[in-house]
């Protein structure tokens, strides 16, 4: 299944993709796509839900209706630095031996193709092409790698947008850099993991001004999602609808010489095999 | 006012304090001290009803009941490193020239006297006596540092548990060594602006096993709590119900020589002059 949120920012409609111009509405069924859902197995019990409905012709046009982000604002976004190994190296630095773990602020959440506001005092705003784990259930010290596996509800499309100066230069942690409004957008589509054959094969792009700026592939890796989800719960508990974003591949404006930073008016286009795309324009400060 | 929240952990009643043995009832009229709750100005709400209640003789006794945390888990708890410039000496680090911001996940507060755990595998747990702020509203690019007072819910107590080798050695970014289950315990209450006369004025000390380790005050902050929001929401969008825990003064156990970690059977105690105080056994990982 691909799940998705229709609607204005805050008062998204639960809903699962039919094909590319329909949808299931589920807001009689399920309030969210939020916690409280993932933890009671929702995505299992829509399933045959939404097949009825498909069955029964209870479906809805897309139309010009915006989509918001897949996923209700999580208890934590998560993220994993430096995950590719040409991408460590276009920024200058080491291939970590281990994950590097980050956040940004959960309320950083936006939909696929919501505007990306440019930071106040912003010198050097960047984009990030990455692919993002849901959480489905309380992850605690997962015994394996191999266990990850029944922890994760879904993979969603994330651009991870930094802001180079606030993240490099103010301090050392990478907090200030990541946190703005806007900075997280994500979608369309949650997609269920029986979607998706090899989420270690997936082909990943990023465009802006219509230029291909990122061209890479989940293959490239340094960690896999599930061995990511097995060491993070070696240091904290994630819980159902935690976001992950698994890092990005080369091709970032801090790579180019002269590197190349966002302005208003540019417009990103992004996208990962199977999971949909992305376009924002990037606006300016508030 | 001195905000609590009392019964079994993930069901505490919203309350407040009357005396050392005695608090108003809220449960039949706020479902939680939650981000709702502070962006509905619901510490405004609540004055003349408590009053009321106290007049009325609608108190009951503490008892031995248990505290939680002071508020419902928040959206984010934000970390400001190294704000005491004795501290930054003791750790060897440099006194910063702006605030240095981390996070720890939302998932670690507890209350003020509940079992702090030591994560697997660790080998250098630490102790972190704070002032914790609440936000009130909605904070972003705050005008000036004095507009900050208006963003404000209340001041805390909080233990901002460390894991060293997790913070230091694992990769650069603190979090993996701030964010294990248990690691903010917070409270006892959450105290309004008014009850305090000068919030960078206030005693504040720490004991392991009876033992004086961490002894210091808010006057040697070196950015104060509104500085630290105004400075924060340049960065970011600060919600209500959010926790900032502002930096600790020396006596570190990574500050000792030899270093002094924490071990399972330690008793940690630990206050600041008006929020009250706190009790943590430190207990084994499970």
């Amino acid at each position: 299944m691909k799940l998705l949120r229709i609607g204005d920012f805050g008062a998204e409609k639960p809903a699962v993709l039919v094909d590319d111009d329909r949808y299931v509405d589920l807001s009689d069924v399920v309030s969210d796509f939020d916690e409280e859902f993932f933890a009671g197995d929702g995505v299992a019990a829509i399933r045959s839900l939404v097949a009825d409905r498909i069955a029964d012709g209870r479906v809805a046009n897309l139309g010009g209706q915006r989509i918001g982000a897949p996923i209700a604002r999580p208890h934590q976004i998560i993220c994993v630095g430096l995950n590719y190994s040409d991408h460590a190296a276009e920024t200058g630095q080491a291939v970590p031996d281990e994950p590097i773990l980050f956040t940004k602020s959960p309320n950083t959440l936006v939909g696929p193709n919501d505007d990306v506001r440019i930071p106040r005092g912003s010198t050097k705003p960047d984009w990030e092409v990455e692919l993002g784990i849901v959480i489905g259930k309380r992850t605690s010290y997962l015994d394996s790698v191999e266990a990850a596996r029944e922890h994760i509800a879904g993979w969603t499309l994330v651009n991870d947008v930094s802001e180079r100066a606030f993240q490099m230069e103010r301090g050392g942690q990478w907090l200030k850099g990541k946190s703005a409004e806007t900075f997280n957008p994500a979608g369309p589509w949650l997609v269920t993991p029986d979607e998706i054959d090899d989420v270690i094969d997936l082909g990943m792009w990023l465009d802006v001004n219509g230029v291909r700026r990122q061209s890479g592939s989940t293959a490239t890796m340094i960690f896999d999602p599930f061995f990511i989800v097995h060491y993070i719960s070696q240091f904290m508990v994630l819980e159902p609808g935690d976001l992950i974003n698994t890092g990005t591949p080369p091709g970032v404006g801090m790579g180019f010489r002269p590197e190349i930073w966002l302005q208003a008016g540019d417009v990103m286009e992004l996208g990962i095999e199977g999971l949909g795309t992305q376009r924002q324009n990037v606006v300016a400060p508030r």
